[in-house]
């Protein structure tokens, strides 16, 4: 029985780019973490050593860079057309897929006013994208990662089955809370308006995180996913990954103290983790 | 069009269970990291909150440490245990995944003699495994991650395409160092020598990292990929997550001095990643 | 020559704390990690091991969460009770030292409102204290951490001075970008406005980062310094700790693209490590 | 009252340095993570950004980096050339601090035998040194950290005083885990075999943890030390930090189950911490 080359696929990881847009006195910062990962016709440098058809990770690397030259735009508009390039200008290369992460940054005030070329790293959230291309058909995933949000009460817990390793307490009032890991792919690669459709969506998580009265985090993850695909009409379907980061109420009775749902005790491991997709029905 | 809910999953990540065996006076550690995942028949969380079929999360941690309580065994065998109790156990459960990272520990000596009860955490690699079970069928994937491996010499880089994002310069000497993360799939779930293969495996990568002159990292991936298959009959495939950790030759002629392949960079980011399966022909 | 026990402390590190304050319907949310360090009449159980004198750490864990039921208030306040109790309650304890991070926690907006209890943690900085008492005097320290900042011109880099080892080009315009560390000693442990003093420090660190033409990163650290000195009276110094951030600008010139300040490759080690302390005369 | 610059240092840190040395066929490779402090006359570049005296970070790093071709040898020794260089070299600079990790790494067998040039990171420890030079007088301290260690008995810890918030049993046998942190000051920066202080060191570390029966981490942090500075002459004091990597006993009485010390939960934090430092009489 011969032993064959599986699926493969290589590229540049992490490219950390940073473009400075000048309008006039006025900056604006774009933060990237830009990886490429190509596949197609590779075969030789894996049974040979050949790579006449490898297009070396450090010319992925100086592409993204000189691509951001022009401009980088939304990231899912950059993502395809890095990818799209790849695989159009390489014979050898016959599917891309780029993946992005944008970090925020705020705009100091500086004196009083809103300074031109000052700013700080805005730790809520990272947006993210996923961009591949085969050459015939591109697909366009945004999302964002590390939101961490917190309800401390309207949450319940309760009527879970028990059996013989059950000792959890039902508890009708606990704090919810999670980092929020969304993606949300589009149902077409053209014409949709990325940037509106990110900060919608992500408006649309935390609105329907804070807003929904909880019996269980699936609840909470299936409400927040279809408040995107709502309100965001161009989205086919939306994965979420919401960890249960726990906070156990102290027991503070053998103090002679009572503990009405203020002092807790934030845990780090092991931790809930709940996973689900929600989508149009024909996707 | 409506709006449904997809693929889900749910569980407790990251159960950290130390297990000590006592033979006697001598004793052996365990030290593991268990995350469980259930699927199945979990609409009505997610649709009304009710919770009917939800086995618990914390119910999940309880498992893991009460089976511990009878030993652990390989990991591959005690993730088939947990995943197989899950499913036949839970009439709403229909598929279970447990992944499971093993940190290896030495024996100390002291006073010269291997000690009874001493260890020392060893930092060359970590054990994984993957095992999914759906009431009729199991899979079981072994795996190792974290092993960090360089060859000084004895490996090139040259031929590849040049287009005008091409920079790069042809060597024919260069470090190729790397992080291995690597995952083997057992033909079948039953009757595997889980720890030879184990061992066998490990020491097929890094026999084959070390004695293959490279002409790319993606040949060195197939080396290693093939030799494993090769020694290990129980496998099916095996994939192989290569980051290609560069090691630049630092410049020194502005200083009046030679480097003659001694003095380098190790750089973080961006790196080079590469990914391959090699399998027998017929799974 | 004998061989003594010197210097000595040991406590619970990382207490992560969180309290809810509920104002009726309307939450407030603390978020901390308290660590508490205790040094005194030791030697006992290091010679010997008797613990007569040892206030086990799991009590000072539990002394943590306890007082907190009291509500938490100013970092500084809290861990201002914490280490007189521990000194002034246990004879064997003549020095009590508490760490404390505050994480910051953004009030969401829900249906258009500020909500009653939905929570994103910010990530914009992290709020820290250390508190010391030795059973006469405290002394009181806050501060900040992981405050990203970045000034996307005027900054300039030239007249170091040349050895045989520089060859580095002067610059008139560069990317100045930095995580802000700061501690401030309040010159009395009573009376200080904790928290006004922390909202003032963290503003004139942001004005004075954005607001200074640089022509060294210490030249910004000693505006920020000064600047906060000018306008938080209560405090003796401050020393700042800034990472100088470097971001390359892209050369793109193999590609017959000029590079006018837009396009920059932002690195992660090494980095410049710019400390210093800025403090009243008579200090 | 004026505002003045107090204390302050700068450097370029965390330089990766690796350095491959060629016997013939053999290798043998140093991998090394360096940070420069330096200070002095600088306060000119802190009040009018004056770099005149302004050794720039890059310079430092082209020195670590130019200072390996000749060789590494023991990082204490490399540390000094260095530190001896930065003062000796530069009016302005009055005291230079070096600080170098060192990671170790095992050579791979390949068919067989020790291989010529492959290694594998293992990751038991890291070494770590400081080295100071004001001028006139050098100081060398060695250390490691990051060597994590476990006794599975023969510890105990009990006769802790009771307060109002104790409420930890005593118990007369646990597990007693940490990740050793360790300094070393030597009593003179001339002569001292620095390869052969480390090994001995850190095989005393380990030689006493395991054999020390064990009533407090304290009482074995002072038997570690006291082991140390018994078998390494030139060495004046030791620091030790200990994190209490506490294993908790599962309960798994709800299940009908024993548990006489075999399966434990592994806490992430919050943890002990002991630090103390053991020296000569005289030191």
């Amino acid at each position: 029985m011969a032993i064959v080359l599986g699926e493969n696929q290589y590229g540049k990881a992490e490219n950390r780019l940073v473009r400075i847009d000048r309008d006039g006195e006025r900056h604006r910062i774009t933060d990237l973490n830009v990886s490429v990962s190509l596949s197609g016709d590779l075969a030789d440098t894996h049974l040979t050593g050949d790579n006449g058809k490898v297009l070396a990770t450090d010319t992925q690397k100086n592409t993204v860079f000189a691509f951001a030259r022009d401009g980088i735009g939304e990231i899912e508009a950059f993502g395809l057309r890095l990818a799209r390039h790849f695989v159009d200008s390489q014979p050898s290369i016959h599917r891309a897929a780029v993946r992005i992460e944008s970090y925020p940054w705020a705009r100091l005030e500086v004196a009083g006013k809103p300074a031109h070329h000052s700013f700080a790293r805005s730790g809520e959230g990272t947006r993210t994208a996923l961009i591949t291309y085969d050459g015939e058909r591109a697909e366009v995933t945004g999302g964002l990662t590390d939101l961490t949000v917190l309800n401390s009460t309207d949450s319940e817990f309760w009527g879970f089955p028990r059996d013989e390793y059950t000792t959890l307490a039902e508890v009708t009032d606990r704090i919810l809370a999670t980092a929020v890991s969304a993606t949300w792919r589009f149902a077409t690669a053209e014409g949709a308006d990325w940037g509106k459709a990110y900060e919608t969506a992500r408006a649309c998580l935390l609105d329907a995180f804070g807003g929904t009265y909880s019996y269980s985090l699936q609840q909470t993850l299936y409400a927040m996913g279809t408040r995107v695909l709502e309100n965001v009409p161009e989205l086919a379907e939306i994965s979420l990954s919401l960890p249960n980061k726990h906070h156990f109420l102290s027991d503070l009775s053998a103090f002679g103290l009572d503990n009405p749902g203020e002092v807790f005790f934030a845990a780090d491991r092991p931790y809930g983790l709940i996973e689900g997709t929600v989508r149009r029905d024909d996707s």
